[in-house]
């Protein structure tokens, strides 16, 4: 069994790409399930088949403990790690190929508080990644784009396994996306870029601090995705396939 | 006149940080202001001077919209930048030396969307800083103390104004104090640190990142502060003071 954590900041993207994931896998011959771990969240883009809702109810949090809309969020997601166990009981039962995991609207409830690095590190699975949406948005001036791969570290060290970066909304940058992509892949696209920044003190720092992350190796390059025309999904699930399964097609008979 | 722009991960202590800077300045012949620019919260610790929740009504969009809570947190502080000229003309009213702004519980909803950079660029203040409260209790192994260190990166390269990071609850890790101040200030011992963790992998990552970020100049080594003892509470204003006024104390009665 493989698990896939969508994380991501709120509204990049991640509860779509999930609902696409699904698609994907369900045509592909294996049998994938759906979680949602959002307490907080309202309408889904697919049905989950496992809801953290079930265990966690956002209304009741805030009538029981007579907390604001901030403190109950907090509150919902930091009890999370305690439904573990009735989480894993369902997904052993459904017994699937694949688990892509949904996780909480606003990423920092999760990732910066114990309760998602805890049910990440104990979430049964014989291989498992998070997959980190940033927002193509917000990546398309160089100064964001270095900021979103600061965060994307961030979260890789907190989390502790395999991660992937996915650029998400790639239909509503595809003008910007060869510079952004050629950002990804070298160093000196992104430092030109910087130059022609108007804020030279930020674009001094960046430029320094991106130096130092490109020399060490350390920059996640994003896969470009758009969950709208499911461009990018072949390069996102040949990524997912080399860390998860080594690179080999697991089909449910052979399993 | 000078603002404070008090960031920070859900639940990091910055609504108890605001309050303290507010007896801080109060007690030293200045005159602060506090905004809370938290749509969501529902209690604080102050009683602020100027509220976005008198123009944003988090109840109100969860009605008119429709949405769950996470929608409506989106939502809400997605709307704080409109109301910029609002708060600006309440700040003239009050005319004060110093601003405190309490940002929005979760910091990804103000500086990972647009309406949280728009506001700090757009704010009229003479001087602005940015405190990044660090949850002190986080802090306390190694491979988190590096994730905190990149997503304060990420903050100030979002925000492009000069920061402090804030190191709180400073009384509740009072025994790893010393520990996480040397990580601070000189990479070794953080080296030294990370050689006695468990997971090779993630101690190597971090390792590489930090010789690269250490070597940079781009650490922002934390103040440590206790929001309850006020300990701490000297060197951060000492800190703030060197960013905003240069080091003067600045009197009311010679503004």
């Amino acid at each position: 069994m493989h698990t896939i954590f969508v994380t991501g900041t709120a509204g990049s993207g991640k509860s779509l790409l999930t609902a696409r994931l699904l698609e994907w896998y369900s045509s592909n011959e294996v049998t994938p399930i759906s979680i949602n771990l959002d307490p907080g969240v309202s309408k889904l883009q697919y049905d989950p088949d496992i809801d953290v809702r079930e265990f966690i109810d956002f209304y009741s949090i805030m009538d029981e403990y007579n907390l604001g809309p901030n403190g109950s969020l907090i509150l919902a997601n930091d009890l999370i790690s305690t439904k573990i166990e009735e989480i894993q009981n369902q997904v052993q039962e459904l017994n699937p190929d694949y688990v892509i995991i949904d996780t909480p609207g606003q990423i920092e409830l999760f990732v910066f508080r114990s309760s998602g690095p805890y049910f990440i590190s104990n979430f049964y699975s014989d291989t498992k990644v998070t997959l980190f949406t940033m927002d193509g948005t917000l990546a398309i001036s160089p100064i964001s784009f270095v900021s979103l791969l600061f965060l994307s570290q961030s979260i890789k060290l907190r989390l502790g396994i395999p991660q992937i970066n996915v650029l998400t909304k790639r239909d509503k940058i595809i003008e910007k996306l060869p510079e952004i992509l050629k950002w990804s892949n070298s160093m000196i696209p992104l430092l030109n870029s910087l130059n022609l920044e108007k804020d030279t003190e930020q674009s001094l720092l960046s430029k320094d601090i991106i130096k130092t992350l490109y020399k060490s190796g350390n920059v996640l390059s994003p896969i470009a995705m758009s969950n709208i025309t499911m461009s990018g999904m072949v390069n996102l699930s040949a990524a997912l396939s080399r860390i998860l399964t080594h690179g080999e097609e697991e089909h449910k008979d052979e399993s």
